[in-house]
């Protein structure tokens, strides 16, 4: 079975999109995804951009939110303006990266991203989080612990380097086994079909 | 009959892309397509960057290269890397302008596309533009004439300022009579459909 990573970021609008999809999409397509938290702040630090480029760049920023709601219309996923952006997903990610492959994490992630994108509730929020974990069917108390260790905070900096290494920029994007990246939404069933062939 | 405007620079790699296949597709959804040449370069500049985006952050440059590649592919279209990158359009564009909505100015628009996407020829050579009008049936000479006159230098300008009124920020861009912006290639097809429903 092909195989793809889907890498995201929490604060990230158009992982959202993907977030709600990608699982529909690659079971037609036959591939196993595998979710990639990650973080891009220390990426965009890394290219000498101290915030999101949609905010640096007003211009580019008033365009991304008038796609989003024709994107999210198009896609029919509900679709509302945070409360802040980008919002902090640090303790979300770790959360999500303390899950490792278990199937919660992709329930928990799209719950993150229905809070941030749909409820207009604050995702760095640790009673925000709980509750996520709770309609999970998980111990918000004890994952919060476990995402809090030094273990998971390490898994998290690998994981964001790793992005870094793989040429990664933006969120969300893809990856194949054989070295493709793929970035953006737009570019979900390019990389699926490069899977699907060349994996 | 539905209307649409297509923005775009002669330096931009997906506007090259628009331009071989935009005829096609606007003819199949019945929409107007006004060509609509402009230049990037002041817009980038208001925006505080005095080079190209994929210059300035070469981890998305090398991704744009790379995903140039793969469209250009998938599109069917031929597509090597030009000389140097951006190339100055300036004169091309004033060309292109002086032509308003003449037929001849989409197939020098698409011959310049060849000229550096292609044939890896520089398009800012007043040899490479005069051949290129010749091949449109143009008596070179006297479009170059014109091009350079004091009023199609004033038109670029002032098509350059409503796009950037407009909002746009990259291109390809689409611009519809009720005031939809759409960005990139990818969105072609979004930008007809909305101008065949709202127009």
């Amino acid at each position: 079975m092909g195989k793809l990573d889907f890498w995201y970021e929490f604060a990230s609008t158009y992982s959202y999109l993907t977030a709600m999809r990608v699982e529909t999409v690659a079971a037609e397509a036959g591939i196993d995804v595998r979710w990639r938290p990650f973080l891009l702040g220390p990426i965009f630090q890394a290219h000498g951009m101290d915030d999101s480029p949609f905010n640096i760049y007003p211009v580019k920023g008033a365009y991304m939110w008038r796609d989003m709601a024709r994107q999210a219309a198009l896609l029919d996923v509900p679709f509302r303006e945070p409360v802040s952006f980008p919002q902090n997903g640090l303790l979300a990610a770790r959360v999500a990266i303390s899950g490792g492959d278990a199937d919660w994490v992709r329930a928990f992630s799209k719950g993150i991203y229905q809070a941030e994108f749909v409820d207009c509730l604050s995702i760095s929020d640790v009673v925000v989080i709980s509750n996520v974990l709770q309609k999970c069917g998980q111990d918000a108390d004890a994952v919060l612990a476990k995402a809090s260790s030094d273990q998971v905070k390490a898994k998290l900096r690998a994981g964001t380097d790793e992005a870094a290494a793989l040429g990664i920029f933006g969120a969300p994007s893809f990856t194949t086994n054989d070295g493709e990246l793929f970035w953006g939404n737009d570019r979900l069933e390019q990389a699926l079909e490069w899977a699907r062939k060349n994996d």
